[in-house]
Parts: structure tokens; C-alpha cells; sequence
């Protein structure tokens, strides 16, 4: 397949805005919180029809932070640049993209990290277990403050695909288009217990202290250190952990020791490291915990057709052959439940070698497909 | 398939013993270790010619206890029961089976937790790293003290059957049949990639001490704990995750906490747990990295069939489907180099939805192959 050219290019230098909402937000926990702020970036113009919008979730680790740069730190990429800009598959030529940060984050968004109003403390282990049901909420209130009444498109990968599914269930009328990358309609055994072991690393560090590290001032490195090695094992397939790494020695030989000897130690370590230095554990444990939570079947016995039942936008989905963090066969638990409901779906399972990661890669087919995608979404209604 | 009846029985109660070696060990890494003691059991009886024994080799975390059980402790029966006793599989009526705890061990053979006569200290970080080529040296050095010139046959599952492909090229004069089951002929980036989370988390918790925590009075539990953990997930299909736990909730409700809400996370922290009650921090990274070096290409520059040219056993490979971590198709390049140097070599890979663990579980088609391969062995030589 030959690839098209197009002129694309950066949406350019950003600035994160903050919404501060004061409508109280009822957890389905039950907790409640007084106000918080979302952080978020927009790329792009709204048109006078406010019908060009569309919200873009993110999974684990990302944030609002989704294309572009800072003019303080123009190393510091969006992590869906390659897909979001003028002139890419998502056309900021054409559409209005938002970009939040979650609630829970831990960048800039309220979460545990932030101070908690009444008590001048950060919330630490008193912040609220969230679901994607409360940022879907959240997200919907961003909306109602920018006057999107109706997005064209909610679009996500893994994590950030459920988001987008679950805006389909929330709000049937504010969402033309959902578009789900690399998701599953639930997480399985083996997804929450590697969930579970990043988990039990983090709570089982000295340095956790019950989630209320910030006040010791400290944080549980080593154990976000581990969560995040396990997640990257799970983010690449074992073909493209071959690939990039093989056998390969660091020092060219076996040094008979438990310090790195082999390419891929050095990769995670270095993973780990990284990762422990700029996020926040307790964000950590909030959504892995809301990804093991997402099951929109729950409140219909496990049936998701019945569950779909109420949706209406149109889908794209997608997924990935060497996924197995969420195999392709998960997409198509997804889109039985849509046809179940003669909904309009539209579904491809791109060859791709690198994993679940594949869904932030810049693969021309899957670039071409979601291009396409968005091209026949109508802005002019 | 019809499974036919046999009169299988336990081999009963039985006793370890331990035989100490004092010849030098010359390690691969260079390190010396000048006696040493291997702890092992027999079942079955050594006949006249000596032409019956059979050699068992243990994987990661199992001992020389293969079969029968103890008079003191009838509960604690052997990892591999099912396959090893009169009229089992590997019948002990017809041959002379032998378990063996490996050196670096922590179930009475040398290893960190031993006494170092040198410094009447643990041996601790000073153990020497271990190989599979220096395991099966001093599995040979056992051979010698029991009268065993040839073994009809070296058995293993996983690491164990690592053991088995090493002694057809250690001693293809001392070994008839080499039965390798839910093997690879190395680690891929991506099992090595689990192996460094599990030593990450064991050298990182601050009860390691550096390798010497038994002079503190303490062991490194939080890590094995975590270790034990990814292991377990590893050994398990996705798919029988998912039949045995599902998503079933322990309390029938979420609850909004990072403790157990699924019963998967109830089954992974109390394996670790019991495993951190019994096993050796430093023993678990010495396996694990004996895994990871575990290479018969590298000397031939990642020609396995190249390695393979002195050996003269007979092989069985088996592997099984659903098994990710040794996949059928690792087990068809052992395969494959075997039959490159006209070897005499049986395969099967046994539909079984296990995984990994599929070795050490009582598959009516796994036990009828192995039934088979040892029936056709003659002890009369």
C-alpha cells in the first residue's frame, strides 16, 4: 500500500488553560467533590456551529498534553502529535481538538497531590477512587464551560478508547462519533493482575506511607519504579521485544551479577527511573484501579449488547494484531455488542508488530484509515 | 482420545538424602566453590546394570521432593506426583528415578543460605552466580557417587527440561534420552524482561541488604512477594485466568479501595505470600538469572544446530498451546536443530489451555506421550 503525501504539520507552541468548576461532582463511590480543576489544551478553532469539537482521552500515563509544544520546553511533544496537527488525521484545519488531563492526574488537574481546600493538606489517600464514569462527567462539564453542546468525535486509545465508549453510554446526544483504539470492552483476569502487582508494588513500599507520602517527603520510587516496569512489558509485544533488544549484552559479555547485563534490564530500568521522577503514585493506583472498574456490562448481567442498547454515534474501531494486552478478539466482543444494536461501525485490525503501543505509533495504514475516518465526519451540520 | 486405566499407586513415603562432594567446583563464572552438599531422593530401585536410572530436574522454584510424601508432613507431596510413581508415566517399577535440589538451592543443597565454613557466615552475595552447565556438572558428580555411568533418561519441564538439552551436550555419552518438555532453547528480551522485574523488586526492597539479610535478622518479603507474583501471571494463559477467576469480586460488590476487590488479586498476594514464607530471596535471583544465561547458541554465534552437533541422546519435546511463555514455536527450533543433525527426535505439542503450567498437571494426552516414550526405553542394555 503506498502511502499519500501530506502536508502536515506541528499545531506549534501551546498553553495549557485551567477550568476551575465549582458544580460539586458525585463519585459513583459516593464521595463527592466541592470543585476541582481540569486542566486542558485546545488545537484548533471552534466554528460559529460549535461542531467541530473533538475530545481526545488519555490512558494511563498521558495527560492533557496531547500535540504540539511549549515555547519554555520545546522538547516536550504532545503524545499524540504524529495523528493530531494541520494537515494529519485528525485535521486542526477542520476540527476543534480538547486535550484534558483527567481528575486524579498529576498534572495540574485535581488529584492526590493536590492540596485539598479544607484541610491545606494534599488529598493523598483521601482522594476519591474514580471511574471512568465520574471523568466522563468531568469531561462533560469542560464541554458545557466551552459551549460544546454535541462533540463530533470522542477519540481514545486503551484507556482513553473506554473513555470515548462510555461518553457513547453517558451522553448518546453530545457524541457523533466514537472512535476506539486498541481497547477492550473490559479488562480481563490477567490485565488486572498485572494491574494488581503494580499496585501491591507501590502500597508495599516503606516510602508509601499509606498513600500520605507527600507529608514524609518522600515518594514510593521504587515501587512506581516496578509498576512501571511491568507495564511496559505489557505495552510491547514479545516479536517487537525481540526486534529492539534480542539478547543483546550492554558490555558485550556475561558479567555473572544481577546488575544489567542485557540491553532490555537497561531499557526498563531506565523506563523506571524516568517514570518515577515525574509521576504521582497515588495517580497510579487511581487509574489502574479505574481501568480494572470499566466494565459497561456490569449493569446488565455481562450482556454488553444490552448494555450498548442506548448508544448512538457512529464508531470506529480499531485494533492491533500482536496486542495482547488487549487482543484484538477483545475489539470484537466490542463491535458484536454495536451490530448488536444495528449501530454504525466501522472496524479494521491493522497488521502491526509492536504491541499495544502500536495505537501511538505512526503506522501508514492506521494513520490512513483514521484519516479517512475523520474525513467523512461532517462539520457543516 | 479414550484414556486407558492403569494401577498407578504413590511411591510412598520417602527420605532425603544428602551426599557431599568434595571436589571442587570450577564455576562458568570462574568462582570456585571448594565442597558442597546436594540434597536429593530416589524412588524406584537401581537394577544390576545400572541402566534404569532416570534423572529429574527441577524449574524455578520446586526441589529434589519430585514424588511420595513425607512420614512427618504426609500433606507435602511431590511437584511432579502425577507423573512419577509405580505405573505412572515414568514408572518407578521399571526405573530408578532420582530428584535433586540444585546448587544455589534453598531446600539443603549449598546455596546462599548455607554456611560459608570459610567465614562460619551465610554465603549470602557471596555465593557464586550460577549456570545450567554448572547444575548439571554437579548433577554429574551426584551420577558418579550413586554408580551411574549413563542415565536411560534426563527429564525436565521448563528450566528443568534446560537441564536435560544441557546434559546431551555435556555428556552425550552419559545420557540415552533427553525428555524436554515446555522448554526454549534461550530466553526471549521479554522473559528476561519478567526475570529483571523480579530481581528489581527483591534487590530493591530495603530488607535486602545487599544479598546478606540474613545477618539482619530479616528477609527481602515485600520483593519476593512481588516476584512470586509476576512469575504466577506468567505461568497462567490469559484465557485460564480468565476461567478461574473471571472477574468475580470477593465481597460481590467493588469497593472503591486498593485491597482485594477481584478474586484474582486475592489468589496473586496469597501466593506470594506463602511463597515469601519459604523461599530464598537470593536463591530466586540466582534461578532466574541461570534462566536468562541459559544459551547452547552462543558459542556457536546463535547456531543452535552448530551447539547441537555432539549430542547423541534420543529426544522427546513436548510443548503445549496455550503456553506464552514458552511458546510450541520455541520449541520447534530446539526441534528443528535436532533434526539439522539427524537426531532421533519425537514431538508433540498437546492442546492444553493451561499455559506454562500445563506441565505439571495431569493431562490424560500429555501423560499417555510420556507413558509411551518411557515404555519404549529399554533397561535391559
Amino acid at each position: 500500500m503506498s502511502e499519500a503525501r501530506y502536508n502536515t504539520d506541528s499545531v506549534g507552541a501551546v498553553i495549557p488553560q485551567t477550568m476551575h468548576i465549582d458544580v460539586p461532582l458525585a463519585f459513583k463511590s459516593g464521595a463527592v467533590l466541592d470543585r476541582y480543576d481540569l486542566v486542558y489544551e485546545t488545537y484548533g478553532t471552534l466554528n460559529a456551529a460549535k461542531s467541530n469539537a473533538v475530545l481526545v482521552c488519555h490512558a494511563l500515563n498521558a495527560s492533557h498534553h496531547v500535540a504540539g509544544w511549549y515555547t519554555d520546553d520545546p522538547g516536550n511533544i504532545g503524545w499524540w502529535d504524529n495523528m493530531i496537527g494541520p494537515g494529519k488525521p485528525l485535521d486542526t484545519n477542520r476540527f476543534f481538538v480538547i486535550g484534558v488531563n483527567n481528575l486524579g492526574g498529576c498534572f495540574g488537574t485535581t488529584g492526590p497531590s493536590s492540596i485539598n481546600p479544607r484541610t491545606g493538606k494534599a488529598y493523598g489517600s483521601t482522594f476519591p477512587v474514580v471511574t471512568v464514569e465520574d471523568w466522563v462527567i468531568a469531561q462533560a462539564q469542560l464541554a458545557d464551560r466551552l459551549g460544546i453542546g454535541c462533540f463530533a468525535a470522542v477519540l481514545g486509545g486503551s484507556l482513553g478508547a473506554m473513555q470515548a465508549l462510555q461518553w457513547s453510554l453517558c451522553y448518546p446526544d453530545r457524541i457523533r462519533n466514537a472512535v476506539i483504539v486498541a481497547a477492550a470492552p473490559q479488562l480481563s483476569a490477567q490485565n488486572i493482575a498485572f494491574n494488581e502487582v503494580a499496585r501491591q508494588a507501590i502500597t508495599t513500599d516503606p516510602d508509601f506511607h499509606g498513600g500520605d507520602y507527600y507529608a514524609h517527603g518522600v515518594v514510593p520510587r521504587r515501587g512506581l519504579r516496578l509498576a512501571r516496569m511491568i507495564g511496559h512489558i505489557t505495552y510491547l509485544s514479545d516479536d517487537a521485544m525481540m526486534e529492539k533488544f534480542g539478547r543483546t549484552l550492554q558490555s558485550g559479555a556475561i558479567n555473572f551479577h544481577f546488575d544489567v547485563d542485557f540491553a532490555v534490564e537497561s531499557y526498563l530500568r531506565h523506563q523506571g527511573d524516568k517514570f518515577a521522577e515525574y509521576f504521582d503514585a497515588n495517580t497510579y493506583l487511581l487509574i489502574t484501579r479505574a481501568l480494572d472498574y470499566f466494565d459497561p456490562a456490569q449493569s446488565t448481567s455481562g450482556n454488553l449488547s444490552l448494555a450498548m442498547a442506548h448508544a448512538k454515534a457512529k464508531f470506529l474501531v480499531v485494533s492491533f494484531t500482536s496486542d495482547w494486552r488487549f487482543s484484538s478478539e477483545r475489539s470484537r466482543e466490542i463491535i458484536k455488542a454495536l451490530l448488536d444494536n444495528r449501530l454504525d461501525v466501522s472496524y479494521a485490525e491493522i497488521d502491526a508488530p509492536h504491541g499495544h503501543d502500536a495505537f501511538l505509533l505512526d503506522d501508514a495504514r492506521y494513520h490512513a484509515l483514521v484519516r479517512a475516518y475523520f474525513d467523512n465526519i461532517d462539520t457543516a451540520i
